[in-house]
């Protein structure tokens, strides 16, 4: 049965896959340096729980490459140096290295300013919005990252899928583990629908409509028509908001220039903001760690007794522990794909 | 009728109303240069049609002056200067007074350094985040703008009040008036329940629950309850990290800590956060303004032939122009109750 077979999980360990990934990238050109960012990332997706984002985008990126639409070996570069406020070019390398690099930028400007906004555009799909905000929590910054997409939302009042999933993330440094809200201006993200279809499961009302503009539970309907808004006019706007402070401001690839993974009829383009903060120099990282662990037990201490309340992240973060013990659950047909590919 | 009474509007134009509030907070010990700011700042609320936040709330400031409440002279402080992250004390005086002073000095150092974010603590009731991401976007920059508030919603699986409806303002300059998203991180602001309750009107269901976490239509009810956050877990993320990037990370009061407007049992203390972006510094605000009229039109294209697609802010826009021509309609018992506070 082809939809239970789809249906299988494959458990792996993350160094497997690590590796995995690794010796795909490679065995297609990649350098090793570059593969390791790329890896890492869609590693980190799998690890949090966040499929979607996770392996099951790497034969796509590899066919992209095989077919020139996707430079392997590009790294970003600096077009315009405004001291705290950058334009890069992603020069249509992977997002991963674009992300990453453009990360490590923001980072050192932020220490050295305070703060610091860089704008990529001619990217490609980063992964999660998330693994750039971590890293930039990691290094004790406040990190506010956010992306526009392929179209795939209607405009409020609209019919036709102008706007992306448009994703944002915001990280905060604890004195533990970062804080971290990463989520798409729609109700899902579209990747839970495309793993929705690949799995033959039907989705819920509410996240998606068809093309003519009705609410469809058919993830394939879904895809071909539009998602919903986060809240109607609010996710609508924040995705409107997202969209020009990327695409617009950076002289990159907007609204519908922007292609999806899938489309293999040119270049994809998406560009992203990072925005960097160092938060520490307000009133030092040691006070305010403190104050975040007061901040976490009001929160949770807000429920009745057996209540369930968690801070943005805390599943991930738990997820991730347990990936690391238990290993990583994988679609079989993923699997079976990426090992097709390094062979 | 006392609930006819209390819907009857008393349309003003908005330069009565302007003089009428200058004259009722110095009639009240504030300085004109002060007074000015504070009146500027709920007028623009009204003349954009979100009454919430406009004169409605002139009494409520009066009666905290009164009470020794609200510092009506304090002007801010810079605590701790990092350049491009700065840290404010309001020092207890009119938000708007913090706000405006604050939003000033976010547009220097932008223009200085090419970003820069200020959080201010102890604050008072701010009036609309959008004035002061507005006042950044007409100088050129992009501004993103958020603040606390007083306890209104529950975390995700809690039970009592212990986040505000944390509003965030995004604006970005255009070629004219900028496009700016101002909204609540609530399904609904709270201003628009206590208008309902004044009103006398009741609320749709899915907006508010009451104190025993069931959905209400009573605005008095939901007042007492909490309000629903947009779209469920992502509002309340996006509601927590304001918070984490306004109130904790300033020193100032978080969570159940700040005080609603309306509780006359101490100061208020809510803190927010201004980044400014000089965005001409990626690829110049002209050939950026050109982007943004393509942006425009591509979206307005998007539905059917008569579709009525807007981008954010433009709707508060228009009413703004209308105010300007036919006056502002404020509810009879606002104007009275504002009348009495300069006799």
């Amino acid at each position: 049965m082809s939809s239970a077979r789809t249906n299988d999980k494959k458990s792996t360990d993350a160094a497997s896959l690590y590796a995995l990934g690794l010796q795909v990238l490679t065995s297609n050109g990649v350098s090793e340096k570059l593969a390791a960012i790329v890896t890492d990332v869609l590693l980190e997706a799998d690890r949090r729980g966040v499929a979607s984002h996770g392996f099951t985008r790497l034969a796509g990126y590899i066919e992209r490459v095989r077919r020139g639409l996707l430079d392997p070996s590009a790294e970003p570069e600096i077009v315009k140096d405004g001291e705290a406020i950058i334009l890069m070019d992603g020069r249509n390398g992977f997002g991963a290295v674009a992300g990453v690099q453009a990360t490590q930028l923001a980072a050192a400007r932020a220490n050295k300013y305070g703060m610091c906004w860089i704008t990529v555009r001619n990217s490609n799909h980063f992964g999660i919005a998330g693994y750039y905000a971590h890293m930039l929590a990691q290094r004790g910054l406040a990190g506010i990252v956010f992306s526009n997409a392929s179209p795939a939302v209607a405009a409020y009042g609209g019919k036709r899928a102008t706007l992306g999933t448009n994703p944002i993330a915001i990280a905060v440094p604890t004195g533990d583990e970062p804080i971290m809200l990463d989520m798409a201006t729609t109700t899902v993200a579209r990747g839970k629908i495309r793993r929705a279809k690949a799995e033959r499961r039907s989705i819920p009302l509410g996240l998606a409509l068809d093309v003519d503009g009705q609410p469809t539970t058919d993830p394939e309907a879904a895809l071909k028509g539009t998602l919903a808004s986060l809240g109607g006019y609010k996710g609508y706007g924040l995705a409107v908001m997202i969209e020009l402070l990327s695409g617009v401001v950076s002289g990159g690839r907007y609204l519908t220039e922007v292609r999806q993974v899938t489309d293999l009829s040119g270049t994809a383009g998406p560009c992203f903001t990072i925005i960097a903060a160092d938060i520490g120099r307000l009133i030092g990282l040691d006070e305010y760690a403190r104050r975040i662990d007061r901040f976490r037990s009001v929160l949770r201490q807000s429920g009745d007794e057996n209540a369930e309340i968690y801070l943005p992240g805390e599943i991930e973060n738990r997820r991730a522990r347990e990936a690391d013990k238990n290993g990583i659950a994988l679609p079989a047909d993923v699997v079976e794909a990426i090992e097709a590919l390094s062979s």
